[in-house]
């Protein structure tokens, strides 16, 4: 397993792999040739930012077996999805913010995030994995209020893309089993969610084949599995947690 | 005025502003400073490219008079809109595909584009207007049987992400006033949709203002300000054209 980390350091952009609480710094692309510079730097010594630079964050609804059940939901036929606004991305340490035209209730949702390592259209599920660069922790912040205010229209992306909606971090691990995880919330220090990613309906090699089909998939593109329960509010002031281990927290501030 | 076009030839990439039949070469970006490098290239010589590269494609459902008339819809407090993925991008010229997995009825729907030239959040409607870059010609293709196939999720994304249908060009104009367009979609030669930009709830200023108040919108991105009545199944072999005068005919063929 390799934990690959995205960071800012005095107004630069780089990358590299986390050990433990060093960062091992390289050039290059990560999705392509890439070789460590040589020097390394302290993890507490950086800004965090999102370890990808998705081109697209498409998010999965109704794709938990406990969820549906709590929801009344059926199993889908097929995956379920919106695209979440690349100006919501955020890494771990960044400040979800509360948005400034909305009161209502803000939620957290904890959820395993494929990240894509080759472009990919049509690929089928035996050789998907060969396109997933990694996985990586997510929280898919949404505006619940927003989704169903209008009665003709399910305000999906709107509800899931407001500025810092779309949280990604802090690393994403190369060679990870992604069926055999458990993904956690942590809000204010207290567990929310706990669910096993075998309970979702469709895995990532079966994701990535079935959306691939529909749309070109990009190095860098982040797709959201969906959550479970547990999902709840924020108030200004939360601390949120998303936790997989072998991956890592994504550590997150909800402020007004 | 300025026509502003983006196109592709001996594997190069550029940009510049047509002028009859001829395209001045600039260099630079686009949205920022640019400059002539006295260089001409005959329209006809290049491959065209969608105008504007754009980090997303927001697209409006229910904004036009005629069309909720038609569809018994009322109008919208605020503008409801969808994400189309950036794999759906096509140029003037380009082949619109039908998805290898479906084969229900594809539809063109003609629209204005607004292309946006400075990064904007939370912009007043007055204000709006120094953050558009212009205004192109739209197809927003969609796979209408795919909208409504799960009972429990309109599934707006997908219809209308499929690679190819995300449809923009053949320029980009400056200096354009919008409320005062006629869009008019031929097909096989026959006019299909003709209807004044007038007729939309939402102009493109308070689109912008309010959709701003949601999320960070970057140079480059395209708002697809939605139909109106007279959409339209194509057929493999159709041809299909999206004309606003002014901004010109964005031609593309239908094919299997």
């Amino acid at each position: 397993m390799t934990h690959w980390i995205r960071f800012e350091q005095d107004g630069q952009t780089g990358f590299g792999v986390l050990t433990n609480q060093t960062i091992a710094v390289y050039t290059g692309d990560m999705f392509g040739a890439s070789t460590p510079t040589g020097d390394t730097l302290d993890l507490g010594g950086v800004t965090l930012l999102p370890p990808t630079v998705a081109s697209k964050m498409v998010a999965l609804w109704n794709n938990s077996r406990a969820m549906a059940a709590k929801m009344d939901q059926v199993e889908p036929s097929e995956p379920l999805y919106f695209i979440k606004a690349n100006g919501s991305y955020l890494g771990s340490g960044g400040v979800i913010r509360k948005p400034h035209n909305y009161d209502g209730k803000v939620v957290f949702e904890g959820e395993l995030g494929i990240v894509i390592g080759k472009q990919c259209r049509a690929v089928s599920e035996s050789e998907s994995g060969t396109y997933i660069f990694g996985y990586t922790c997510v929280n898919d912040v949404t505006a619940v209020g927003i989704l169903g205010k209008d009665p003709s229209f399910k305000q999906w992306t709107r509800a899931k893309s407001f500025d810092t909606f779309g949280v990604v971090g802090p690393v994403v691990v190369t060679g990870l089993d992604p069926t055999n995880l458990v993904v956690r919330t942590v809000l204010n220090g207290q567990e929310r969610q706990n669910y096993p990613t075998s309970d979702l309906f469709f895995q990532p090699a079966t994701i990535v084949s079935l959306i691939s089909q529909d749309m070109t998939l990009f190095p860098g593109d982040v797709i959201c599995c969906g959550t479970s329960v547990g999902v709840g509010s924020m108030k200004p002031g939360s601390s949120v947690e998303i936790i997989i281990d072998n991956i890592g927290t994504l550590r997150n501030q909800y402020q007004d």
